[in-house]
C-alpha cells in the first residue's frame, strides 16, 4: 500500500483524493491546502484524513510515498523538487512546469534519485482516446493528414496562465499520445480582450512529414465545443467528447488518388463508404490513471505519462508564447 | 429589360441563368460555354435561349447589356476586360480575380467606362446573413471580439486554385460585408497532401482593433461543417448553415469586467441568459442579387459587392498564398 | 416507349412529370388538370408536352399505355376505374383509394383485364428502406419486437382527409413493405383541434407474433422530425430520414435473457456493441418507381407496391378511421 | 432540525440521504436495508450515520421525524402505515403505493394523526418543468392541443411492475404538476417481450376539453431519448432533459384560422416566428424538494406533491393495467 499526500484541494484536487482513495495500491494519508475553507471540504468529506496548511508537512512526512502537486502551474516545480529532494515519487497536474528549464531539471533529480513522475495527462487514460491510440496504431487511418482539435467554451479565466496554457496541455497531450511522429514547429496566435492573458488563440503545428495539426482554444465561446478531427489516407475519425454515446465515429471516406502525375481531377476520385462508431470503455480516466502510476512504482517501470511527455507539452506551450509575442513567427521546436 | 450573357454553364451557370431569367428585370439571351455537353444541357433547360462555344459571341452582341462571367478565376481578368471594353456592365464569380493587379485594372477601367461591375458574392444576400447584419449595425453584439468559421467537407479538388481559393472566397467576403472594420495583416498555413495544391488551410486575420478573425477551410474532412461563431462584449452568435431551422442562434452569455485593474479573478463574472433563434428571411440569394444588380444599373448606384469588394477579398486571397509560401509570416494586407 | 398521361399537377405532380419524363422507358404525353394555374406552370417547364383540362381526354387517348392519377384520394377509384376501362395500366397517388371496396373493385378489374396496377409507395424505393428491408431480411436483427415511427411537423391541413390519412400511408406502405407478417388489428386515438379533421394521432398496430407497431403523426408540431425505431432480438436500428447522411444507425445493442424461468433480474445482462450507419444508396427513390413501373409493364410482372399492397395500407386507414370515432377500440383487421 | 430515517439504500437512497444531510432544516438519523452490502456503502459514504437491517428500527425510533421510504412499490404501503401509525411525516419514493385503495388509505390515515406526506416526483422541482409551468400558467401557449412525451431507453428490467410503472410515474406527475385540468379517460397498449412485464407501452390520456396526451415508454429502444412536445393555441415548446444546455425551446410557430366555417384551407395560414431557449435554473431538484418537505412540515402547509398527487399517479397507474388487459380499451378515471 502506497500512502499518498495530495497538494492542492481545489477543483481538481477532491478527484485526485477520491481516486487514489478508491484503488488497492494506494491510499491518501495528507490534505494539504492553503486555504482553510477547502480543507474544511476535505476533512466533511473524508472525515478519516488529516489535513494540513503547511506543505511541508507533506514534503517531510515519513509516511508518504507519493506526492501529488495539484496546485497552480507557478508552484509545481518548488514543490515537485523538494518532493523529489524528500525521496517522494510525484504526481504533477498538467502542465507539468512553467518552463522547460524547470522540466528538466526535475527529470534529471527524478533520475539521480530514482523516483518516479507523472504528469497528470488524464485524457490518455480515456476509453476514446485509447480507442483511437489503437486505430491509428493498426494503422486503420492509414498515413496521418491532418489533426484538428476544438476545444472552447465560457471559461474561467485564470489568473497566471493564458487560454492556450489552461485549455492545450488537454489536446497536446492526447496528440503527443497518439501520433508517434514529434512536431518540428509550433506557431500561435491570439487576442486578449479582457485582460492582459490572451483568452482566444489558434495553434498551428508543422510536422516534418505529411502531418498538420492546428488547436482552436477559447474562453470566450458561447457553446461548448469538444471536437477532433484526425483525416488519415484510409479512413478518417471525429471524436466529439460531449457525446453521451457515440462519442467516436470512424469514416470510411476520402479521396482516392490514381496517379499523381497527369491531368489531375480526372483521376482523383471520391470514396464514401460505412461510417462505424466503436463501443468505447466506460470507465473513470483517473482512477486507471491512479492505478497505472501504483503499478509503475512497484514495478519499476516509466510511465508513458512520464517527466518526458511532461516536458514535451511544455516546449509546445512555452514555445506557443514566444510565437505569440512575435505575430505568430513559426517556432522550431 | 436588360438583357444577359452567361459565359460558362458548368456547375454554377445554371442557378445563374434561372435567376436572371426568373425576375422581372433581366432576361437570359445568350448562354456560353466552350463545352458542347454543358450548352446540350443549356439547350434542354431553355430551349428559348441561344446558346454559343464562342464567347467572343457574347461580348460583342450589341443586344446584351450584362456579361456574367461564371468561368474558372484565371480567365476572369481577359472576359471581364473585354466585356468592359465592349460597354457591357459585368456580373463577376468569385473571387473577381486572379490578382489584385487585375481587379484594379478592371475597376478603373469599369470607372471610366462608367459601367457597373458586380462580384458573386452571393452569401450576403441570404438571410441568415442579412439578420447578422443587422444584428451588429444596430451594436446588439457591442464591440466584437472575434470571428470564427469553420467550412470543411469532403470537397472536390480544383485544377488551377488551393482550398483557400475555392472555399474562403464565401467566408472572407461575409466577414467583409458584416464588418466595418478592415483587417490589417494575414497569415495562413496549410498542407498539400494529395498533389501541390494546399487542401487543407487555417487562417488567420489581424485587425487594429480588439477582433482576431480565423478561418478553417478543409477539403479533407470526413463531416461537413460550415458554422462561424462571432463573439462580442454583449452578446454572441454561432450560425449555423446546415440547420434547416435555427441557423442562427443569439446567446445572452458573456463575462462581465467589474474593473480592469485590480485582484482579475475576483472581478470577472460569468453571465448566461436565453438563447434566441430569430426567424431567419427563405429566399432564394442569388435571385434577391440578380434584382439587386438590376436596381443598380437602372438606378446608376454602387452596389455593395462592387469590384472594390472583391478587390478586398482578392488581397487576403494573394496574401494568403504569400503567407503560405513563407511558413505562416504575418502579412500586412 | 410507353406513353404517360399524368392527371393531376398539384404538389405532387411535376415530380411524377419529370421522373417519367427522365427515364429511357417512359415519356409523359399529354398532362390534365383541371387549374389552369396548375397548366401554365406545366407549360413553363414542358414547352413541348401537350395539356388539357379534361381528364377523359387522357382516359380515351388512343396514344397512353400508363395513366397516372396524381389527385386527391376522393378522386382516385372514378378516374383510375375509367383509365382501366379504357385499357390503361394505372399508377396511382397514396393512398391507394379511399374505401377498401374501391380497392378491391379496382384490382379485380385490372386482373380481369390484364393490366397493372402501381400504387406510389415512393419511399419503399429510397435507399434507407431498401437498405432496412435487407437487414431485416437477412435476420440482421432478429425477431422483431418494435415498430415505432413518428411523422410529425406544422403540416398543411387537407380539406378532405384527416392527419392519419395524410401522413401515415407514408409509415404504413414502409412498414408493409419491410415486415412480412400481417397486422391482425389496430387501433387509433386523436384529436380534431381547429376543425373537423383530426390533425394529432397515435395509432398501435396489433400482430400475432411478438410484434407491436406504433405511429404518431401530428400536423401540429413546431418540430420536424421524421424518426423509426425497430426493435430486434440481435440489433435494433434507428432511421432519422432528416440526417443528410448518417440517416440508418443499427445498434450492437439489446439484453440477453439466460433463462426464462428463475429469478428474473439476475438473468437478464446488457449488451451495448457497436454502432454502424451504413452507406445509403443516394438515389431518386420515384425516378426508380417510374423504371420499375415500366419494367412490370413490360415483362408482365407484378409490381410489388401492386393494388394489393395499396388495398392492405387502405384496409388500415380505414380500420383508424373506424377505431378513432369508437374511443380507441381495437378493430380487427 | 428535523430527523429523517430513510428505509432503502439501493440505486436512489443514496441521493435522497446525501440531499436530506445537505439541508440545514433536517438531518439523516439512521439509515435501514435489509441488504448488508447496501449498508456497508452507506457506512463508506456515510461514517456518521447509524444503520441497521431492521426497519421497525426506524419506524420506533423516537428521535426519528421523518421516514423516507425508498424500497420498491409493493412495499410502500405497509411501511409508509406503520410510519403514519408511529406518528412519523413520510416522504415516499415514486409510485405512491400499488394500488389506489392503498394510497386513499395512507391519505385518511396521515390526514387522521395530522401527519405530512410527500410523495417523490422529484421532476416538479428541476428548473425545466418549473419554467415550463410558469409559462403554461401564464398563458405563453395559449390553450393546450397536446402533451406528447417520449421516455425510451435500453432500462433495467424491473421485477415487479411493467415499464409503465416504471417510467410513466416521471411524466404522469409533470403533467398533473403542469396541467390544471384532469384527464378523464386513459389507454394503454404494450407488449412483453422477454417475461410476462410488459416492456414496450404507449399510453393516450383524453380530457374532456381539446386535450389530448400521449406517453411512449419503452425499455428496449437502443438511443435514449427524453422529449416532451406540448403543443399550444399561441405557441408550442419542446423539451429535450439530454441537451446540457437549450433543454427548453418555445415556438412562435402555429395555425391561425380565421374562420372555422366557409372553404377550410383558404382560411388557415401558418404562423412561424423566432425561437426562444430560456435560461433555466441549474439546481438539484431533489434538495429543492427536501427543503420544501422541511417547509411545509414546519409551517403545516400541504406540499403540491402530496398523498393526494400521488394517487392521481396510482389512478393512472392501476388504469393503464386495467387497459393493458383489456386489448387497449379506455378507461375512465
Amino acid at each position: 500500500m502506497l500512502n499518498v499526500g495530495v497538494i492542492g484541494y481545489g477543483y481538481w484536487g477532491p478527484n485526485i483524493v477520491r481516486n487514489f482513495n478508491s484503488i488497492e495500491a494506494t491510499r491518501v494519508h495528507l490534505i494539504c491546502d492553503g486555504n482553510q475553507h477547502a480543507l474544511n471540504r476535505a476533512q466533511k468529506a473524508h472525515p478519516h484524513i488529516n489535513t494540513t496548511t503547511t506543505w511541508q508537512d507533506v514534503i517531510s512526512s515519513p509516511d508518504i510515498d507519493i506526492v501529488a502537486v495539484i496546485t497552480p502551474v507557478s508552484t509545481h516545480f518548488e514543490l515537485a523538487k523538494k518532493a523529489l529532494e524528500n525521496g517522494k515519487h510525484i504526481f504533477v497536474e498538467k502542465p507539468f512546469t512553467a518552463t522547460v528549464a524547470q522540466a528538466e531539471e526535475l527529470i534529471e533529480l527524478a533520475e539521480k534519485k530514482n523516483l518516479k513522475i507523472m504528469v497528470d495527462h488524464t485524457f490518455i487514460f480515456t476509453g476514446a482516446v485509447r480507442k483511437m491510440k489503437q486505430l491509428i496504431a493498426d494503422a486503420i487511418l492509414g498515413d496521418l493528414y491532418y489533426y484538428d482539435s476544438v476545444r472552447v467554451n465560457l471559461g474561467l479565466f485564470q489568473k497566471d496562465v493564458n487560454v492556450i496554457w489552461d485549455l492545450a496541455p488537454h489536446d497536446f497531450s492526447i496528440m503527443d499520445y497518439l501520433i508517434e511522429e514529434r512536431p518540428v514547429a509550433i506557431s500561435a496566435s491570439g487576442k486578449a480582450h479582457l485582460n492582459e492573458m490572451e483568452d482566444t488563440a489558434y495553434i498551428t503545428v508543422h510536422f516534418a512529414n505529411n502531418m498538420i495539426a492546428h488547436f482552436n482554444v477559447n474562453w470566450l465561446s458561447p457553446v461548448k465545443l469538444r471536437t477532433t478531427l484526425v483525416g488519415g489516407e484510409k479512413k478518417m475519425l471525429v471524436w466529439n467528447d460531449l457525446e453521451a454515446d457515440e462519442k467516436l465515429k470512424i469514416y470510411d471516406k476520402g479521396v482516392d488518388v490514381k496517379n499523381k502525375e497527369g491531368v489531375y481531377n480526372l483521376l482523383v476520385s471520391y470514396r464514401s463508404g460505412d461510417m462505424w462508431a466503436p463501443k468505447v470503455q466506460q470507465i473513470e480516466a483517473l482512477k486507471m490513471e491512479a492505478e497505472y502510476f501504483a503499478n509503475c512504482i512497484v514495478n519499476g517501470e516509466t510511465p508513458i505519462n512520464d517527466g518526458h511527455a511532461g516536458l514535451r507539452i511544455v516546449k509546445m506551450l512555452e514555445s506557443c508564447n514566444e510565437s505569440l509575442k512575435d505575430s505568430g513567427r513559426m517556432v522550431y521546436l
